[in-house]
């Protein structure tokens, strides 16, 4: 796709191209030294090095090019949105916008100065004209997982609309229903929309499809318990945050095909950091692309980070669906029942996500665990506190980082995460 | 009831005597200065002084009276606890400390820095052992009406247990028999803790006299339309905080004794500042006892304060439960009804507020709206910003200010309301 054609695209979507171009000069350089920098990188990261220079240019031609044919695209921001169902009506499913500084200034005439970076960000791309994802959206789907979104989408939905599905605060049998008519009330939006009919066969196809890209993930995790560290944590990251771009299909197959080289690499003891190298769990708030501030700091520190408790990482991808089910209303409940399952911290109590990090350092044989949470996210910040008296009762070290998405702090944030590996030595 | 007999009480409810002596001493002199000092005060005055001079001795010495009579205490945070269902226990239902800056270094020990000053405060009031209302709880009730609270009562239930209801986020059908769902379970607890079981006549007189109250308050609410005022801001707020804490029934004669004398006052065009005196709305957060700072800073500025749009205000009293319901199913039915017309920034779209706010405005004349949000409050941060373009549209001056518990700000904030008032002149 040549120069012209992409902005010929990006006018069509009616984005502000100076300001993009700028972007993705700041994007370009930015993952060129968090990136293509690294040392002993697998042969499939080329995927991943191809579908993030042209996550704004294939990729978008790909939706418009569906879209042409009569596909709809849904974009949304959150894990609970069931992408099964879109992927039933024949439509697109993708993560919209939310992972850097963009318009700062524009969101915070909509929403309040103590409003978290992810929030203001996906604001800032769409009033600043940013995110061709946003423009080629058809249906754009918030939630109520915590009171900074869902305030947001009402502000949001003057600027474009927004649908937003009620997500519940507890895991009673009261609240499983409530989300089950969402799940349903869901149903007959993207059937509106896209005027599909949603059959069973094909949502029990999209449930297969989707459970394929977590098994691959889930492949993926397992993989990373191995000493030494066979892929870098800024790369798994990246898998994880095209998971909500890429064809569901193809990211699934070159995902396994990367653990195909991760298995040979751990035969033979290669790795992407030295043996006996701090291992470091996140634990958190999501990293969005191109958040990738953190990670740089704490792979320029001395660790691997070997996982990401998140819901760009594990928290996506550690339940599947159940698969058995034939009829629609099987399928729902299969549905509803999985996305129960998800240990965000919008739930209480949400213990389960105290003892899903115990086991996932264990699994990657964490030596430590570094806690992320945006600034002015209630729901992590408050979890924060309780992961620091479990991880001190199971005998793990853990640093507390609260941080958004400004440069400001980064050498504060190398001095703390310096400090903490060099106690884990 | 002496000094030693006050003392001998508290000690067995495990206050902490000493901080607890301090705290009723700043209560006193800042009681004196804010309310004892009003020129004009009503008669009925006497009632709100006496209430809360014995705030921490006569009221609670009649709740250890009743529990020594079998009778149980529910304390809770929030009008949406469904109190009808209390007195139908025939338990006794109080809202605990949250208006002042207690223990909060303890505090921050369970909840993040940037939590708003009230969830700071009912802590810290616990860990400093300073509320004797906590103390004499049979059952203390939380509720998920934002993130901070939610998760703040998953600290707080670690050190003491806290029952907690699940309010929904959205008005659906589906959200409707959550919520419905959740008044039965708490009518099951309710019934566990006290013992008794609750019959449709019970429930049916417990709501009879809790529209009662809601009727003086609505009554005062009426009345406050005069010009002049013929009643502080000050006291009307008191009215509305001392409801939560005192006997129902006492309580709406003592009030319905007030609007007579206020009925008589202005009858004679007599009022608590002169006629014309700008004349404010304030609409937001709580203002819990004794969170008087705001108030005491307008009227300070030359303007009296005619109507509060908030929990602790107009937001408690505004809807009644319907009372023509014979059995338990539609008395359920009832109440659900009238607790999911409150117009909490718990909800999404939550535009009814906006709605009930320039009719409130209307009603008791107001020159200008004042919107208070405490610091990091999200929800009601999130709606200053649409309420100040609900107030433009209208023609109504609006001031948004954010604060929380200190004094420090009280200078700053005198400056802004003062210069606000100046231009309602």
């Amino acid at each position: 796709m040549s120069d012209s054609e992409h902005r010929e695209m990006w006018e069509k979507l009616d984005l502000d191209l100076n300001a993009h171009d700028a972007l993705l000069e700041v994007l370009g350089k930015f993952y060129g030294d968090i990136f293509l920098s690294q040392d002993n990188r697998l042969k499939g990261a080329e995927y991943l090095d191809f579908v993030l220079s042209e996550v704004h240019g294939l990729r978008i031609k790909e939706l418009q090019d569906a879209k042409s044919q009569g596909r709809k695209v849904v974009g949304s921001f959150c894990v609970f949105v069931p992408e099964e169902i879109t992927l039933a009506a024949d439509a697109i499913h993708v993560g919209l916008c939310a992972g850097a500084e963009a318009g700062s200034d524009l969101a915070e005439q909509l929403v309040p100065r103590n409003t978290c970076a992810l929030i203001k960000s996906f604001i800032g791309f769409k009033l600043a004209k940013l995110c061709p994802y946003i423009e080629s959206s058809d249906l754009i789907v918030g939630e109520t997982t915590c009171d900074g979104k869902k305030k947001a989408y009402e502000a949001f939905n003057d600027v474009t609309p927004t649908y937003v599905m009620e997500v519940p605060q507890t895991k009673t049998k009261a609240a499983r229903e409530l989300w089950r008519t969402e799940i349903l009330r869901y149903m007959a939006e993207v059937e509106k929309v896209t005027g599909k009919t949603i059959t069973a066969d094909k949502l029990k196809q999209g449930i297969k499809t989707l459970n394929n890209r977590r098994r691959a993930l889930q492949r993926l995790t397992a993989l990373r318990g191995s000493d030494p560290a066979p892929i870098s944590g800024r790369d798994a990251l990246l898998i994880n945050q095209i998971s909500f771009y890429d064809d569901p299909e193809r990211f699934t197959a070159k995902i396994n095909e990367l653990c195909d080289e991760l298995e040979a690499r751990i035969a033979e003891k290669q790795g992407v950091a030295p043996a006996k190298t701090p291992r470091l769990l996140i634990t958190g708030c999501p990293m969005a692309v191109p958040n990738w501030k953190l990670p740089f700091v704490i792979e320029g520190s001395g660790a691997v980070i070997v996982g990401e408790e998140s819901c760009i990482g594990t928290r996506s991808s550690r339940d599947l669906v159940d698969e058995s089910g034939e009829t629609m209303d099987e399928l729902i409940d299969a549905l509803a029942d999985r996305y129960m399952k998800i240990d965000c911290a919008c739930f209480t109590p949400n213990d389960e996500r105290q003892d899903n990090i115990a086991d996932l350092a264990e699994r990657v044989n964490a030596d430590g665990v570094i806690h992320y949470s945006l600034l002015f996210c209630q729901p992590y910040s408050h979890e924060a506190l309780k992961v620091d008296r479990t991880m001190q009762s199971k005998g793990i070290p853990m640093l507390s980082i609260e941080t958004d998405y400004s440069m400001e702090d980064v050498e504060q944030l190398k001095t703390r995460v310096e400090a903490f590996v060099e106690t884990l030595g």
